[in-house]
């Protein structure tokens, strides 16, 4: 056991820890000063594309990509501390760097699994940062924790593919740059229950697609990451060659993109925290009441404790879990990918509740990022399943240990 | 000791039960719709003025107003049902019947404290829900629990007072139809540490006054309800006859809207959960997954059964609060005032957590109402002190009895 | 709604209040001597007696009874006060008032349903408190929290019932003074779900019986108290007359017996809140550490004034589910009846971990008597039906009332 | 970065694996039966010296101990997992390894600091097994968080070291075969904060030592492993030549002591919540209530899954910990060695109280491990400073990262 980085995950470390410090934290300020001045709530303040640049000539570009061909070639464990680090600019770091959801996941499905005209079309400018992409999966009116209960219909006719359905908390789709979404849909309803869902990439553009709506959550649009839409697919038809993979091969594609999604998240969350903890520990420094800084006080720091206790706990668990997806695959580290989908939100959610609390009235407020931080974090107790049927699955493992 | 309404409670609260289920709620998609539909975020939707005619025509006005000369003539037990039952639909009811923070308050205190003068010219007109009031408190960079800290002049100049300071969170100020704001400040700060504030009332349209902007509360503006502003008060001058009483009787006019406000707060607060507590009812006995309803799911009927058990003992706690309020007045009253604050909020932010979560993505956005009403709710364990500031004020009168 | 005690209630809580102070508070000591030094650890210290006296000579004597022929004929509302107060001495005070578990019950069950004879033989010595008694309930093969699972048969056999079955948690059967278990079992294993159970009396000496040894609850046997046997009941015969109302009115007995005993135990264990919180109050009054007294620490102050806030709530709810039980029977009391079993325990579980935390080593120790108060309340989450099966049946009546 | 055991660890876990179940736990109920049978409370039953004999035969002997001359010179990161396995039966395994508390700390003490006649004269029998040991360090007047408060003096006079004071807690002390006390006191109250103490061997039949008596955890008097006794030293003299190291060396000789013992412990506890764990998978997979096994219940499955996932989460913290120490020495991993403390015993707690609570009644008594199991761990978070105090001074340390 040995708990100390590798020679290029310290030095990749240590340099996007200096790029946060000189570029990305600078910039949120100018991030928040160009959104409020636009008057489209869906397109990207210039900052971004400042940054993508500087991230480019820094050489931290692409880094969550495990395939050498396209991107840096790191493991899981490698990539793991530097996405904790783009989790503490969650708005502007993963983008800055290309590592941004969905199109993270969207480049990994299409690298593993893509043609090579989809490799060109939409791969290649998703890696260059040219575009970016949606990922359509969750369906409004059935329990998306279950992936054998969707709706949406990939019918195969001719040359084409026709898709009917309505799916919704499809990220990034209101982005006017997204320029394709990956679909999830069944081909084959009598099939195995694991056989009858395809994914298909559908340009943006292709007639018969309403965008209906962006998702709030908690009073946020996040119009600036590009949002979460709500989507109606009418009679939408692209050429069959769009299919990625084969007929039948969506859920597995679909399970594949979930671990590292899955690692990334929690990472970032950790990230999340870490950042609250140092605006936690930095207002109550700062803040007098009662005749001295808020630190000295007791339950402050048993905030500060506690916070740091946790995030110990739970990077070291996300760590773990990146360890075993390296060494036994997915499949191997299932119950430590559940683990950390029912630790690691809340946990942070746990975190940046004191610091807001700590905050008073601003941290409620748009002028520390605490508030937006909080709601994004409790959204991921339910996204991809809310936490409570992980635990049901998680037990049932546990359980059959002793049968 | 006897835990039934008497008469007139009784029999309002059914005629409000029935107000709600035949005006109400059936208001509340329309709220939405206009809301969506006004290019002005912060002018209120028709539907309030309909609500309010349908409420003065079935007597149900100014219900929160205990002198009889001017409203109902309840007590504050008997009021806390129905201010309850308000809180059931918090954007809608209690502006309906003129029952709205921060109006309340300021009707209440213009009542007891404010002369012929200002009630001809605020009083009625906010008693006939005409206009709107906002009540400038909390200032950005002091700890708003101690009120000694309050750094805003009002200096005496000729026949005038001139103001000058920073207020925010001052709510309803952003509405267009608030006409007067209630400013704290003081006016001798070598006086007693209780006797160097007094309150002014400003008009809105006053020379000196800048509404710099709304403050958000996670991701809302709370623009249909008027709002948080930040205010700049820059030599602005009122005639001396707009002060509230006597200079220095500001404190002690805090001090009495305090009690009060604290109640129908913690009162709707109580609304609040039973309508999160019913629409986790509602939603997990029609969702269906894994085979069966989720309310038939263990875990749901441990998040129904607690918020049963909690709402129950804190609605008895403020129940008991506002009739020691009534009987041996607020001073009286003081440590259960504390207690409500520190508890009420908490089980209402638990219980539409679980709310939430019962209703996975749903929950988190604008399809429910659940989000804002956890956002409102959140904001009020930090809200006129965080609950720490009371705790320890509530625990060290408990540890006074021992010495 | 008034929550001041009536006259006789106001009176009684004085009389009892100076009676616990005068003798109670300082027979602790002297129990806890006595006990260590008499060799049978079975047996009750002499202090008890004395107590009983001086209660018999106060007129604080059987206050639990409400029927005017047996006892002090006070409503669950006027008893549940003084109930409090004893359970600030748990060890010490019901029994000096002949207001302990199990009598209390089964003198109820027998004024209630009791034929004349019984009366003479049992209800009135134990009135007296000349003899003890148990209650005969729980199984250790089945689960305890439906009683129609029981297992033990009680069945007639010419002028005899004949009892087989085995029994644990029988509070006080294994003290040397209990003369009489009220044994639960079945007469008719084919009658409806609820007419199957009968009651009976089964004089401590009759052949038959083996108590097998006194169960533990965390390293304690409650030995002074008459401690928690295991019995096996092997062909024991007692005289048809015996049996308590007819054949099959056992589970409608057990149900009767139910609601008072909830809110002794739940009253009780307010008390228990309360005295832990006083000890709290006064420890780290007392206590100095870092240079200043523990109760000046801010985590500390979070404790007491959570622990105020929590007792002030589960008491109001205790006290509306007596007033209930007095105004609409037990039944219409139901679902408050689940909620205090739910509520209390778990409450003053919580505020006596944090006693013990604010007292050391101590606090777990022989010198403080926060662990025994600890450990008998943590089985208080147990005893009659784990907490989580009264959620899930609270959970099912709140559901229905949105079907 | 790597999660596998190396080469040595991974052996030894195997074979201690099969030692626990081969030995270890059939012994469990010969223990439990031949202390019930035993008239002496204090003296250890035999079985103890059976599995001692076995585990020397097996070569599973002393391996805490890091110095190759006298153990088996195993890192930390070496031992913690095997110590993991120990704790999941506490009572016998230690012991049975001769790794058992306190012994294991005076051993690795006396090894570091001992002289060659200190090591002859007691670490060498309590190597070999043949003595035990007891560490007198807490006292009930003082808050032992603090070792500067110590108030026990150890005065030169002559040849001699003349002892005077009063400890309490001092584990082992009670057992008839404790041969030796190792004693921290004041040398000089005058010197440095830190160089005041000294530690000394008191052999156990020195006159003017008194054992009060053993004070209990619930109501356990752990007596079959040696109890935690009251000890009053009045003028106890020993030769000079007792003294461990030099005058002044007692708070570093602590201080080394420590980081090791915290890290025994917590392993333990990983061990205790794994087996408490499995006790709770096994019973609710047998037990049946309402129509199916208990584990079929969705807040049974959350308490499995949450417990799994609080133990990994856990398990990992202290495996760094471990870690930290090997690589950056005790010093070092100083805020790591805060952080088990503060999160282990709670995590293990919690577990171990929802097993309880799946055992139903059972889960209380004598007839599980769960409430002796829990009793221990609970206590835990106060030995050695509650944790309050290593919260505050964790946060301290944190707070200090941003000035």
């Amino acid at each position: 056991m040995d708990f100390s980085f590798d020679e290029r995950t310290a030095e990749l470390h240590e340099k996007l820890t200096d790029f946060m410090a000189e570029h990305v934290y600078p910039a949120e300020a100018v991030f928040e000063e160009q959104l409020a001045a636009q008057s489209d709530p869906w397109s990207r303040p210039p900052v971004i594309e400042y940054l993508k640049q500087k991230a480019r000539e820094a050489g931290l570009w692409n880094l969550f990509l495990p395939d050498p061909r396209f991107g840096a070639g790191l493991t899981n464990l490698q990539y793991a501390p530097l996405c904790e680090l783009l989790g503490r600019s969650p708005h502007l770091a993963p983008e800055a760097l290309n590592c941004a959801a969905p199109d993270t996941g969207n480049m990994e499905l299409l690298a593993d699994f893509g043609s090579a005209a989809q490799h060109e079309r939409w791969l290649t400018p998703l890696l260059q940062g040219e575009i970016r992409s949606a990922f359509c999966m969750t369906e409004p009116d059935v329990a998306s924790s279950d992936a054998t209960n969707i709706a949406t219909r990939i019918t195969r006719d001719g040359d084409d593919y026709v898709i009917n359905g309505r799916k919704w908390w499809s990220s990034g789709a209101m982005n006017p740059n997204c320029a394709v979404f990956i679909v999830m849909g069944k081909t084959d309803p009598d099939a195995d229950r694991h056989k009858q869902q395809s994914m298909i990439c559908v340009p943006r553009d292709t007639p018969g697609i309403t965008v209906k709506r962006g998702m709030h959550v908690f009073g946020y649009t996040d119009g600036s990451h590009g949002g979460h839409a709500e989507i109606v697919f009418d009679d939408v038809r692209v050429p069959a060659d769009h299919l990625i993979g084969a007929e039948g091969d969506g859920f597995a594609i679909a399970q594949a993109r979930l671990g590292p999604g899955r690692i990334h998240h929690c990472m970032r969350l950790i990230g999340k925290a870490e950042r609250a903890l140092e605006l936690m520990c930095r207002r109550t420094s700062e803040r007098v009441a009662f005749g001295k800084p808020l630190a000295e006080q007791g339950v402050i720091q048993d905030w500060i404790a506690e916070s740091r206790v946790r995030i110990e706990q739970a990077r070291l668990l996300v760590l773990k879990t990146a360890w075993l997806m390296d060494t036994v695959g997915n499949r191997g580290a299932h119950s430590e990918i559940q683990a950390i989908k029912i630790a690691v939100p809340s946990m942070t959610e746990w975190v940046i509740d004191k610091a807001i609390q700590a905050h008073g009235a601003a941290g409620v407020s748009q002028d520390t990022p605490l508030a937006v931080l909080w709601a994004s974090t409790r959204t991921l107790r339910l996204a991809d399943g809310p936490d409570e049927v992980h635990k049901a699955s998680l037990a049932r493992r546990e359980l059959r240990k002793y049968r």
